[in-house]
């Protein structure tokens, strides 16, 4: 373990310059933070490029930090101020690591053959975040972002997927590559409201995608073309929409249970 | 509608303190903000204490703001600056409404005899509010409060509710107030890990309940011994949860699907 004093450190630059999305893709890498995290990062194999704790953290998890050591990952201990400049939390759990973004294909998630949930125009970290703990929890193949998505590696996005982030593929396509899906027989579903009532679909193969839109758009027309059936949440109450997050947990959710055994 | 210059207007000041809770007790109000809210406000013939306009919004919509004048709501307009010193939002909209804070009794809310959810523990505002909208598409009959909600009527939750806090009759009561259900013959579940597959249960009764718990420490132990029996969603994935507002939004879905017409 080394100690970084200085706040002018280069390190300590260069992860308070992750908060930036330009830096983030410039140097390929992300913050993930908390303990719980950073374990999780560990133990999916993550490319984790160095972990700093504060002197705070270390006098509290003592035994947490001898463990870290007898990793291979680069390990560093600073002042606690110096780590607050780090963090994006409000307030800062003292470890944080900073992990390779992941580079998957587009192909490399359709040959897994599982359901895969994508998503048009959501703009929102928090619901993002959400979508993909969801996609995570009901063991969807992957995440896949169209045009005006917000970035799944920003601090926002990571902390609410609570550290799903590490084992979720989440990939940006363009509304073209859509065709893909057809290509390897996946069947794409479009929640619109505009759509049947998705109580009478069994979900059966797979290969089934579904497209989730904003709340306040819906669906881009350019999405909609590339869907084979639209669907709908009916929802015989007053509210005219769902949370996005909510319908697309929905979804997954009556997707996990029919489809069953991915 | 009469005009307000001074930002030391009392008004003013009282519309601007209303983001703190003890003040909202108080004064038994709360903000609704942007056109599309307040619109609902007056639809829904809520009580409507005042509305206030800025400048900019009278001059961008002025057909509206005569409409507004033909009610009989108390309309003011202000400068621009002084209503974004009472807004609450990033982007102030340039109108809001203090309506009166309405006052359910648990008795109320059960008489309707509709499915209705609980929330324990729920601390995080969006998602106190994501679930309130939920309950509203949904046709439930309220949502109800364990001790460590967070309070409904504050701005962020008034926003994440997107009006819905308007329709959705919602109270915070003590966990032994609970009893009352069971009297009126309410069926009430659980939501925990321990539970049994939500998938195997068929929700029947239109006098149904079901609590849920936070994500970080799932329902209290003196609510888990109300609760008729326990249930969960299977996660065939990794995450180890789900957000709790998409969990009860799974939930209240399979309800209203099965338990239909209420």
């Amino acid at each position: 373990m080394q100690r970084i004093d200085s706040s002018d450190n280069k390190k300590i630059k260069r992860l308070t310059s992750l908060k930036q999305k330009k830096v983030r893709l410039k140097e390929n890498l992300f913050l993930m933070e908390g303990l719980k995290s950073v374990d999780e990062a560990i133990s999916e194999n993550a490319l984790i490029d160095m972990i700093l704790v504060s002197d705070h953290f270390m006098e509290t998890n003592p035994e947490y930090c001898s463990r870290l050591e007898k990793t291979e990952y680069p390990l560093y201990i600073t002042r606690d101020y110096n780590l607050e400049k780090c963090s994006n939390l409000k307030t800062p759990q003292g470890i944080l690591a900073a992990v390779t973004i992941p580079d998957y294909t587009l192909v490399s998630i359709l040959e897994q053959e599982k359901p895969i949930v994508i998503l048009d125009g959501i703009s929102d970290p928090g619901n993002l975040g959400t979508v993909i703990r969801a996609a995570d929890a009901f063991g969807f193949g992957g995440v896949i972002l169209l045009p005006g998505c917000t970035d799944p590696f920003s601090p926002k996005t990571v902390q609410s997927t609570m550290g799903s982030i590490i084992r979720v593929k989440c990939i940006d396509i363009d509304t073209g590559e859509l065709d893909e899906l057809d290509k390897n027989d996946y069947y794409i579903y479009g929640m619109d409201l505009s759509g049947t009532d998705m109580d009478d679909e069994k979900f059966s193969a797979s290969k089934t995608a579904v497209i989730i839109g904003s709340e306040s758009h819906g669906l881009s027309r350019d999405v909609i073309v590339k869907c084979s059936k639209l669907l709908k949440i009916s929802m015989p109450g007053n509210a005219e929409s769902l949370n996005a997050s909510v319908a697309a947990g929905i979804v997954m959710h009556k997707m996990a249970v029919e489809i069953r055994g991915f």
